[in-house]
């Protein structure tokens, strides 16, 4: 069953041409509604699932709100990745309890990044044994190992050294957020074995043309997250000014938000 | 402190010709949102909570999710109030130690429903004794009673009824969602003390049309929720199809996502 998953999961990232979009999701209801519209899998964004808490991203303090949704979005009919930050702080035998244990739920993957709240990358033979000792206790987890060479300020020269042992420590996946640099990107999807994910960014290059640079993943992060929210907040005010109509008029019906429930009925 | 809380967030459902426009929040995001959007209170909707835990709504399972959701709304400068939803199958004690919990908590009133999962109405002397519970307990609750008559087939006949007894019992206020018909808005809001609620319905009455007929506050229920997820799954499509970066150009930044988790620090 693990292995199956894992194998499913992996080969939605080899399909040459034809990336893995993988929006992500926030809540249950934003999974099950992404999963009904035919996405082949749902991955979390960590800002999204922190703020809908009531929490600040990255700072390792929605580490129980995050297992719960991983633990819940594992019963949908799809592959599920979850975003675990740095680790939540977890050392060697910490991480790799939680990577056995959201393999046992059912989840298909993680992300584990290198970015710290400070501003500074975390020690390069640290993340490389966090790495290796999530896919030693849990080998059928994807292990998406990201680094935030291009995300934080300064530290694009390391990017290649940290790919690199990353992938030797058994990541199933590279990403590299913010990287929009077109022959840096086809030079990396040509020089790593592991499928390159690219974070989407909105009026930068568009999913048709990181196919052709070979990239194998492109997720939305926090994206989709943002701009729900926005729109909720965006159309309040329309209709407290008496302009709400025609933004609301298409919208999903209760019956069926309702049943988004339903992908998790045990 | 909880009297000049109640005091304030009853003066809202009084101001002749501006009814309070209340958006229905479904976690800590939307709320501070939309707090910070400069709506002068915040609901919740029960739908939006119990989907994004993956539960159906109205059915008394997402009671842990809305009390946790409640406390943590109450620390937003904005008046807050809870949507109850049938009172999660408590009995008059069990009501009453919940109104008081959230009283204590900063939570500012709220909403308690007659209608039940199986399309019947509770018993009339059940509901009365609910809210009767409530006030006793927490007289500074604002306690905004819905009667389903108006959403439930077949029980328009039974508005008056319930609506006086449940003003009689102490509610603060009354909620009809599904009454959309002019004449019996106008006839309500001049018979009853208390202040009267309507659900806003796209394409239907306005918040113009509704301050003229005298409503005191017009909600937006699940309406922000479904358009929220609605509007994440259009725009992932978008960007799979290669189509999203007209939608997701303006979309609110990062760093102002991140910074809704501040309203909720201790």
């Amino acid at each position: 069953m693990n292995q199956h998953r894992y194998d499913a999961f992996r080969d939605l990232h080899h399909r040459p041409g034809t990336p893995l979009v993988l929006p992500n999701a926030w809540d249950h209801a934003s999974a099950a509604a992404l999963a009904a519209a035919g996405f082949a899998a749902i991955g979390t964004t960590s800002l999204g699932v922190a703020s809908a808490a009531g929490k600040p991203d990255a700072t390792g303090t929605a580490r129980e709100e995050t297992l719960r949704l991983g633990r819940g979005l594992a019963r949908l009919p799809v592959p599920v990745t979850v975003d675990i930050e740095g680790g939540f702080g977890a050392d060697a035998d910490s991480i790799a309890a939680l990577a056995a244990d959201l393999v046992r739920a059912g989840v298909a993957g993680v992300n584990i990044e290198d970015g710290r709240p400070d501003g500074t990358l975390a020690p390069l033979p640290l993340q490389r044994e966090l790495i290796g000792a999530m896919k030693e206790a849990a080998p059928t987890l994807f292990v998406n190992a990201r680094t935030d060479t291009y995300w934080l300020p300064g530290h694009t020269g390391e990017t290649a050294r940290r790919l690199t042992a990353y992938q030797e420590a058994g990541a199933d996946g590279l990403f590299v957020p913010g990287l929009q640099d077109e022959p840096v990107i086809a030079a990396l999807t040509a020089e790593y074995r592991a499928p390159l994910n690219i974070l989407y960014a909105p009026g930068r290059l568009t999913v048709a043309r990181l196919a052709e640079l070979g990239v194998a993943r492109v997720s939305t992060g926090s994206l989709l997250f943002r701009a729900a929210v926005q729109h909720a907040v965006d159309l309040a005010g329309a209709v407290a000014r008496g302009e709400g109509d025609a933004d609301a008029g298409g919208v999903v019906a209760y019956a069926v938000a309702d049943g988004w429930a339903d992908a998790y009925r045990m």
